[in-house]
Formats: C-alpha cells, sequence, structure tokens
C-alpha cells in the first residue's frame, strides 16, 4: 500500500474575503524522489499575507496561484529521503514546497539552515522572508538615521516586530500600530518600542493622526507600511519633509476594501518617497540580512512570537484569521 | 510729486476657491534703492500653482504669503536705477520681486540673464523655474531609458510641455494629457508627443486608465504629476513594474476638492516609486538645467506657448484661470 500525505489546494477564487470552501483538503500519495530529487517532510508551514494575492487571477507581482493545485507557501521540514549529493537524510531545509506535509525538491530554492542556535520555525518568520522583509526595507528603503522615528503598522507581527526591534537598535524611536491592547502591550513591554498604538481606538485617519502625533512628538520620519487604509492616511499626516515610506503591504485591502488615500497632498507637501517593495527582487541583501537576524535571534536581541495552529487542516482558518488581524505574531502552522 | 506704482497684495486667505476679492490692487510709492540696492522694472510677472498654496495659511512646505504684503512672484525685468557693483542699468534681471511693477533688490535671489537669444519672458517659463522643475523631475526622478513610455499631466503648461519634449529628445514615448480637444492638439502636433489624452473627455479614473492604455500599448514607465485627482488615479493602474512617479503639483486639488487615490494597490503590486519634489530644494542641479534648456529654446528645439494677460490689474483673474485650466501655456502678466 502506497504511502499518503495530506495537502491543501486552491479550490476556487475568493468572492471579497477568503471562505474555508476557497479551499481543499486532499490526501494524495507521498511521492517517490526520482534521481537528483529529496523528500521532504515539512514541519513548519508559513501563512503570510501575500499569500492573499496570488488567490486573486488579477494582476499582481506573481503568477496566480492556479485553481486545484498546491497553495503555495514557505515551509521548514527535514530531508527523509535524498537522491541528491547536496542534501543527506535528516538536514534541515527552508524552501516554497506549499500546504502539504511532503514534498519533493530539486535542491533549487532551497536552504540548508542549522536548527542548533535558531529554532526551526524562526526560519519562517525573523531568520526568514519576514525578518528579510523587515530588514530591507528599513535599511534599504527607509534608511533612518540615529534619533529619527520609524512609524510601523502591523507592529506586533512577523515582519512588523522586527521593523521596530531593528530601528531600536539603530538609534531611533519606535512607534507601532498594532489591534488590540494585548498586542499593544507586548510591542511595548516585550519588543521595546517607545509606544504603540492601537488602531482599533482609531478608527478613521483624523483620530489616526492624532494618536500618532501623540506617540511620535517630533513627527515620523519613516513609515513601514503593512496595512494601509486609515494608518496610512493618517500617517501620511504626521510625516516630516523628506520622509520615506516603505510600502510593504497593504493588508486593509487584500479582501476587496477600499483603501483610498485622502491624504495625498502630504506626499508633494512633505517632499515624500514612497517605495513599494518585494523582497524577492532583492536577493542581493539576503545574505548579510539572514547573517544579522540570525545573530539577533541566537543572541536573544531579536524577539518574536508566533500564532501556531495544529495541523494541516487548520490551515484554512488560520490564514483567514492572519487577513483579519486575529494571529499574534507569525502565523504558523505545525505540520509534525 | 513722488511717482508711485502698483502692486497687489493678499487681502483675503480664500475658502475653497480663489477670489478676486482674495487680493487687493494698491498704488504706492516706487520706491528709492538705498547702498547696495537696485530698482528694478518689472516686465513679465510668472504666475504658478504653487501660489496658491502660499496663499493658505496651513503647513505647507513653504511659509504662507503674509496678509497686506505683495504676493509673491517671480519676475523678470530691466535694471532702471543701481547701486550695486554688480548690476547696471539696463541689465535683465530674473527674480521673485512679486506682484508690483517696480521692486528694490539687494541683489540676493536675483540672476543676470542675456535676451539676444532667449526672449526675457523664457526665463519665466522653459528656461526658468518651470522649465528647471520640468528638467529635474524627468532627470532626476524618473530617469527614463529609451524607449520606455513617459506620462505627464497639464501637458501645455508650462512644466508638461517642457517634460514631453525632453522625454522625447531622450528617445521616449511621450503620452500628455491636456483638458480640451485645443490643448490636445497642441501637444501632439506642435510639442511632437506621441499622444495626448482630454481628461474632459475621461471624468474618472477608470475612463481615464483606458484612455491611458490606448495611448500608451507598453504601459507607463514614469510619470510626471502636475495635477492628481483621477488623472493620476487613473495613471496608477497603467503603470508598469518599477514605475517612477515624479510628483510635482497637485493642482486638482488646491481649490479643497476631495483627490482621493483609490489605486493605491499599485504602488505596491507594481512596485512604484513616489517622489514628491520642490525644484527650490535643488539649486544644485539648477545650472546644468538651465544651460540645456537655454540651448533648446534658444536652437528652437525647445518650443513653449504663453498666454499673456495685460497689465498687473489682470493678474488675480489669469490666476483664477491658471487654477481651473483656462491659460494655455505658460500663464504670464505683461507689466510694460
Amino acid at each position: 500500500m502506497t504511502a499518503t500525505h495530506q495537502r491543501i489546494v486552491l479550490a476556487s477564487r475568493p468572492q471579497g474575503r477568503v471562505t474555508p470552501e476557497n479551499f481543499r483538503l486532499e490526501r494524495v500519495p507521498v511521492p517517490e524522489p526520482g534521481p537528483g530529487q529529496i523528500l521532504v517532510r515539512n514541519h513548519y508551514l508559513s501563512l503570510d499575507p501575500y499569500m492573499r494575492g496570488r488567490m486573486e487571477e488579477s494582476k499582481s507581482y506573481a503568477a496566480p496561484q492556479p485553481l486545484g493545485e498546491t497553495m503555495i507557501g514557505g515551509t521548514v521540514g527535514v530531508v527523509e529521503r535524498s537522491n541528491h549529493a547536496q542534501y543527506a537524510v535528516g538536514d534541515t531545509v527552508v524552501g516554497i514546497l506549499g500546504w502539504q506535509e511532503y514534498a519533493l525538491s530539486d535542491g533549487q530554492q532551497l536552504m540548508k539552515v542549522d536548527s542548533r542556535l535558531v529554532p526551526m520555525s524562526a526560519y519562517l518568520g525573523a531568520v526568514g522572508m519576514p525578518g528579510v522583509t523587515a530588514w530591507y526595507g528599513l535599511n534599504r528603503i527607509c534608511q533612518p538615521k540615529p534619533g529619527e522615528t520609524v512609524l510601523v503598522s502591523a507592529a506586533s507581527g512577523a515582519v512588523g516586530s522586527v521593523v521596530g526591534q531593528l530601528a531600536k537598535v539603530g538609534g531611533c524611536r519606535a512607534v507601532g500600530i498594532a489591534g488590540g491592547p494585548e498586542k499593544c502591550a507586548y510591542v511595548v513591554s516585550e519588543l521595546g518600542f517607545d509606544a504603540c498604538i492601537d488602531h482599533r481606538e482609531h478608527k478613521d485617519a483624523r483620530s489616526m493622526a492624532h494618536a500618532i502625533k501623540a506617540a511620535a512628538p517630533d513627527g515620523v520620519d519613516a513609515l513601514f507600511e503593512n496595512v494601509g487604509g486609515h494608518c496610512l492616511d493618517g500617517a501620511l499626516a504626521c510625516m516630516n519633509p523628506f520622509g520615506r515610506i516603505a510600502l510593504c503591504g497593504l493588508i486593509a485591502g487584500y479582501d476587496g476594501s477600499d483603501i483610498a488615500i485622502h491624504n495625498v497632498r502630504y506626499l508633494l507637501v512633505m517632499r515624500l518617497r514612497v517605495q513599494g517593495f518585494i523582497v524577492s527582487e532583492h536577493m542581493d541583501a539576503w545574505p548579510q540580512a539572514l547573517a544579522e537576524l540570525g545573530r539577533g535571534v541566537a543572541s536573544g536581541r531579536i524577539k518574536y512570537r508566533e500564532s501556531v495552529a495544529e495541523g494541516l487542516a487548520a490551515a484554512p482558518e488560520a490564514f483567514i484569521g492572519l487577513l483579519q488581524g486575529r494571529n499574534f505574531g507569525k502565523q504558523l502552522v505545525k505540520l509534525v
């Protein structure tokens, strides 16, 4: 009898909000590695906002996720069988092996990692794509100087939490925006931000701007934007001249909500620079970023928090929760 | 009897749209140049959209225009009396001497120009601040490569007309947006743009985007934005990956109209860069820009058009017309 495993495919494209019915859990045979291939057992699946874009048919920065195929997703796992000279059984590997328990790989787009000093799951968070996203957006786009104020939305999340901690290391004032008092308290007392604003208490741009001005009395020099909508609109009104905005995500709009910006004039009046980016297009930055982030996590200087859903079947609900901000820290699915 | 001259002061700040009552024409004595000063007779006054911002009390990139004082404005004129070693009677000088027929200057922020090869008035347009604005935004922010498509709004205006002509010189496809068939025809047949879209025929972002896609079949690589509102919103939907947007003006919003951007997601999805700027903060670029623009105008390669109002008393109505797009080319007031 052939061994089987579980995978989740895209069953349908969302109309507005993502629903569980957009996904389908399938049981399929565990594949056999051919020549030059390895079989990886995925231990953790990463859930990330970018996946929402892939579920759309419309023009995005990447090809859409095909219907009926395994959902795209970052994974960390262990090599179980190997026909590849550079990978041995037992190696821990990070890759983009999708929403499934097992996967084949030819070793391309795969990275062997050391899980002795850094926990395996961190390679999907602070020492992985989200961490590098934070590092790149902050260091290469925002380029804050010591003493400047950095504002970051989704501050308790996988990306935002690293942005603020790196900003503090760089001598900046770090101000976060997060959803709810528990997350805000964590951002300040655990992550060491100087202040954190609860966006649930400030539901329009004017109120948000007022709160930001109170938390950033010298104005905002750099904004790392993950959310969009009234958070971004309010933040624009608080930017200092020559402010930089790293536009990393617009999660407020991913389910079709209008995320119009009304405070457009500040872009001109304050001579702001906005730069949209995706970190996979800047591979040259990854080695330095991963090295710094790995040292930070191993030494305990960079802290992080995880929301872990148990078992592949829990992935759709966990993903929907992520889009709604129900996660607290990096959203993972534990598969083993 | 003391000789007198006319000046226009800001009488009140506009509530929404600018009205003639916001200005007051006064007759005052022609001033006497003291030691180190010169007396300039202004021949042309430049009217520019930035003046609208100065009329506001609110935070802008510059100090507000004080009430009861001579309106700020660029001028070109001739030295009539001189107590300054570097200026002789008869010299043609460009400066910011305001909405008035005569002005004193100590020679600071004043530039002697040669009106033999380039007409005096051009130093307020294609070979002046508007021309340098075009040059800077195109060359330093948009940085288009040959073969790329450059889109510019207010394309028949003092800035936009130069943007498109420089883009053509640089081997780009130049697409303009202007108001009305007459301006559009001029932009294509006289200025040499490849296409021009009449924004009056496309009154929402979707229709504008459709028109831009037809005029820019390969998409838009660089946008020089002077207008904002639905022109900008529609253009965002047509940008190619890694597109650059030089944000120079938002004239659609200067009278208080909402100029919200709804197509925010394209900033992220297409990894766009937006840079607001004002040219007076980049004085290092002026010498090169003015030299190139002067050669272009003198040789006839750079064409321009002027709307000339006669006499200082006509300035308020001409300025209101400028804000409404009634001018056709650079708006000037002829004072002599």
